[in-house]
């Protein structure tokens, strides 16, 4: 039985902060959920942690790990509580490579739809777009200028696996996103709440579209609005002043999911 | 200044729990936005609680409540704490009455779009689906069967100020919802994501309907959904599983926003 103090767990626990992480490449994948889907990729997952009741509620999880090669160390409650970010800790991580590809391979095949977070810095907020944009069946997601870390623990959980199933890019400089976008033959499209033109009588929702979103505190920055093709808001039909980001973002992705598959 | 052993404070803390706010009929909308909508009405608010911080950032609130001849009290750190449902007490709390009218009333008007939450234990996505409601333009929220209670704090908070702006109703009876909802000319569509049909496909989206929205956990019952006309899912083009709940009432609430104002 590992405890907080066994090296393997407290190698691992450095993963539970950015710079752990930036400097192994790896990253922790906190819950059922996330491992389940980090075991479809077996070569990447490169240890499992469980406590004994995370074991007795997932055996399904431990047999696949323990088919594909994966090693597996029983870990104590708290030092389950040491490997994860949230407030309920799942007692079951794996260790994993970390998801992102660059910013030429997340946009590579011509893609129709892809969601970029521009400055989100909120975990919780960037894992449901990434969710929501994975559901509306998005090429990519892209986590620009100051977005939180898509490996963050909170993003992860709030993803429940999409990380692992749609390509995801990091790149700070926000110049070299929109650049790529427009090259990747891209419409860049803003939502904006303040925008004069709203989503139900925009017209070229059909075309292949990068939606930016901003954070819900700041909204999407001026220079970027600035370069878009087009700012759209969701339109206000009631007494609501806003959207909070997630379900902006839900209508927003499922606007041009529709668009892309209606008949002309 | 009224530290946490003043009585009307000592009352007013009452408020925080189910039972309190039932026995007085009164609720407590906290943060600068709450108390914003909540002004709007003043005959519904009776005292306004607030720290010398809150009042040094929302001085025009202060002056809002004085000019509607609202009781104002100067509270400790300590006693706003007390008085919050959250982990950030905001330090700005009205005591109103609470909102919900009945179903009858709700449902009055020939409505067109209602949400009905079933079961939703989770005051956060209670309180972001009435939010996403109000945005979408819909009629009226139902607070149906074991769904938490709208004057809930967190439910409160993640509505920003939404249960102020359309008729909120609350019954524990289905069927007597379910009824109410028909005799309103309401068609019945229940969110579901294992339905058959889904949303992009749909036809009958611009007729008068109520929506049907589970818990994440649960989902729909079986029971509603067998007495609702229809099932249907938010379609998955990647490979999420689901969306979570206020994502998905937001493309269902938005698919019948837009609906109800195509041309035919």
């Amino acid at each position: 039985m590992c405890t907080e103090r066994t090296p393997r767990v407290a190698a691992a626990r450095q993963l539970a902060r950015r710079t752990g992480r930036t400097r192994a490449g790896r990253f922790l994948a906190e819950g059922a959920q996330a491992v389940r889907e980090a075991l479809r990729w077996p070569g990447r997952v490169h240890e499992l942690f469980f406590t004994a009741q995370a074991a007795e509620r997932n055996p399904e999880l431990l047999d696949a790990a323990r088919d594909a090669g994966v090693p597996l160390s029983e870990i104590t409650e708290r030092a389950a509580a040491g490997l994860s970010e949230t407030v309920t800790p799942q007692g079951i991580v794996a260790v994993c490579d970390t998801v992102d590809v660059s910013l030429e391979r997340a946009l590579a095949g011509r893609p129709k739809l892809v969601a970029v977070l521009v400055g989100v810095a909120d975990p919780g907020n960037a894992g449901t777009v990434s969710r929501v944009a994975d559901a509306a069946g998005a090429d990519a997601v892209i986590f620009a200028g100051d977005t939180v870390d898509p490996h963050n623990g909170k993003c992860v959980r709030a993803s429940t696996g999409s990380l692992f199933h749609l390509p995801i890019a990091r790149e700070r400089d926000l110049t070299t996103v929109l650049d790529a976008c427009r090259a990747a033959g891209l419409r860049l499209v803003a939502a904006d709440g303040n925008a004069a033109d709203d989503l139900d009588t925009a017209g070229a929702l059909a075309e292949p579209t990068a939606w930016l979103f901003g954070s819900e505190a700041h909204g999407v920055p001026g220079e970027v609005l600035a370069a878009a093709d087009e700012a759209l808001r969701v339109p206000i039909y009631g007494d609501a002043e806003s959207l909070n980001l997630a379900t902006a973002a839900a209508v927003c992705l499922y606007a041009s999911a529709r668009a892309h598959r209606s008949p002309e």
